[in-house]
């Protein structure tokens, strides 16, 4: 042979299609103290414990489904039926039809589709801050992102002025999650609306993430971005992980808002880009129509009534603990906590606090920076028991305690 | 407001990601003549007619998943226990262990992971002429096709001449399909070997889409080609899609073959490529180590003998049939016909021929081009019932006999 083999290169897209949350659980160096039992408050699936298991509705579906479907190849967009019975569930957010319905392997795999058909590399598209991985789609495809901020004063609302100054004639879209991942931010209706505005002046598109759709506290109004706007062309994607607390089962949506005409190439592209792959698995698509219709109200209450239990816990023991600031959230399944940093001077970052509470305290939480692209906060996960809660929060206030500086 | 919304426009991923075979199907625009009833020999969907159903064990699988699955989130390239089961369920291809193997959703989005993983835009992929449509993956990222002859004089073998001469520094890896779709190719040992010779030769890794591993008619040799080399670094995919006969399923798998370590920065890569979209539905994963250990032998040996019976009986009224070539199948489930289009000279094109074939006959086959970027063929399934083939091919005579000149 002339030459041995060597190792074979990557693209910049597997290089970068890096995803914070999984690089952090999936290669986790940091060793908990083997003295406390760990507490995992980092990922977002609420059935690692077994307190909030999904809809009995859902079992039953998908027991049915596995004895009807007789697993063919859908339409790459999905069934008929199922998209027809997602524009019906969606029916808050504006009149739809199943046409205007596209399924796909998850909510992530709906945003994909949605941002990658709207922009091309060296164009940009504006996220919020902090915010869920959006990078981990576009940084690999050299698509810009641009981050306007949310503001933690103020209920983590956008800071529209700055989302403005961010907007050049290269801006796609503007990807807008609410209710949100990791603030808990609900916005308000008059909040939406101004937001609108601002989309229609750039006639920017929205794309919604609002896999947290319904998915707030008992009191709080919760209103579909596209269900207040008549012109602004929006797509919304959503699916059933997160509200029927099934995050592995991959099936999310996207429904196109098109009133004025403007989205007919859009459709058609997502039509195309559905055919990469083919489609989510038809079991789970033969399901939809009976998992979205006979799921009773009461399953989503109590579990909104139970987060929001856990999140007032939280909150409160949080609040009393040297250094800490949580931000109260609104909805959604998160909260954030600031780290007053200048008063742990050991710790240069988020990161480093978060690394050294697991040394300590067993306590695995997200420090928020890498993982919302945002420094200065942690991030935990309400969906664990109020146990939990109390001995998660007890163990912090020891660690604060220790490491504080007054 | 200071202009009107105009119509959004597309990225050229959206605009390229062009599945010609869905195309097609999903957008069929020929109508079948109305006195005959429909007969469809064009996606490879075995699900449709009932003549071929999956395992009962397969059943069973899902069954006692959707009772006992959790629906968590799994680390994104697959959980540990199935892919464990799907390294074991490969060890005819080399050995290789769990830490091996990606999980994906169907063996399209095994194939995209690989080629997008090693392959920038601005550089090359060699894909085999005729194919499956390897270039919806690949136009709308810039990444080129160069496209080498499969000879069917030879039973579909690799010119390999013609694939030594498109190899360039730019070159990144070669794509091969064996047991083949549209061809129904089966690559001897001897070729197999010649084949990977010319990939050490350049030292290009070879991605080896082998959905139809094992899938060869009775009395044909099956050789997966990483069991025959210990040096060429190989991408294997596969999938429950076609040997299961559950197309709809979505649960496919990259086997990473790395002998001499030039792979490690590829299986970073893969994996993180896995967290775009969080991995396929979890309820599969947890099936998968029991619907690959319990699936008896019997069915897949009952499921060839049937096709490959209908294999038989297709190519001996095809070959009766004036104009036409039918091109014996060794495995998978296709077959190719080639069209003598000088005997037809109403028809410029296969796709004028069988557009008409709709028309008249109401029998559905893809042409080979644009179907699998090769002229003057067309390709038939072979998972119909053997009553169904009778009655295409004598629709597809008397079509023929009716626009043939001799």
């Amino acid at each position: 042979m002339s030459r041995n083999w060597v190792k074979i290169k990557i693209s910049d897209y597997a290089r970068l299609s890096v995803n914070p949350l999984r690089k952090i659980t999936q290669e986790q160096k940091v060793e908990p103290n083997p003295l406390k039992r760990s507490i995992t408050l980092q990922l977002g699936d609420p059935t690692i414990f077994g307190n909030f298991p999904p809809p009995i509705s859902l079992i039953n579906a998908l027991n049915n489904a596995v004895h009807r479907d007789k697993f063919p190849y859908n339409l790459s967009y999905g069934k008929y039926e199922s998209r027809k019975a997602v524009a019906e569930y969606s029916k808050h957010q504006g009149l739809v039809t199943a046409d205007d319905v596209i399924l796909a392997s998850g909510c992530s795999h709906a945003m994909e589709m949605c941002v990658l058909t709207l922009t091309a590399s060296g164009e940009n598209v504006l996220i919020p801050k902090p915010c869920y991985n959006y990078k981990t789609w576009l940084d690999g495809v050299k698509i810009e992102t641009r981050a306007y901020n949310l503001n933690p004063e103020q209920s983590w609302n956008i800071d529209l002025k700055d989302m403005e100054s961010l907007i050049d004639e290269k801006t796609r879209c503007i990807i807008v999650n609410n209710p949100g991942n990791p603030c808990g931010n609900v916005f308000s209706k008059d909040h939406i609306i101004d937001l609108l505005a601002l989309a229609e002046k750039h006639k920017l598109p929205i794309v919604a993430d609002e896999i947290y759709e319904h998915f707030v506290f008992p009191g709080i109004e919760y209103h579909s971005i596209s269900s207040l706007s008549k012109t602004v062309p929006i797509l919304t994607c959503s699916g059933l992980s997160k509200r029927f607390l099934v995050p592995g089962i991959r099936m999310g949506w996207i429904i196109i808002h098109d009133r004025n005409d403007s989205l007919s190439e859009v459709k058609q592209g997502l039509r195309n880009v559905s055919a990469r792959i083919l489609g989510p698995n038809s079991t789970v698509q033969y399901a939809l129509p009976e998992i979205l219709q006979n799921t009773q109200q009461q399953f989503f209450v109590n579990k909104m009534m139970k987060i929001a239990c856990n999140a007032e816990l939280a909150y409160g023991l949080l609040n009393q603990i040297p250094g800490l600031k949580p931000i109260k959230p609104r909805g959604s399944m998160y909260m954030m906590i600031k780290i007053e940093l200048e008063k742990f001077p050991e710790f240069k970052s988020c990161m480093e606090f978060t690394q050294q509470l697991i040394r300590e305290q067993s306590v695995l939480v997200f420090p928020s920076y890498p993982c919302f692209n945002y420094p200065g906060f942690m991030r935990i996960v309400l969906t664990v028991t109020n146990d939990m809660i109390e001995e998660a929060c007890a163990r912090i206030k020891e660690f604060c305690e220790t490491h504080v500086v007054n």
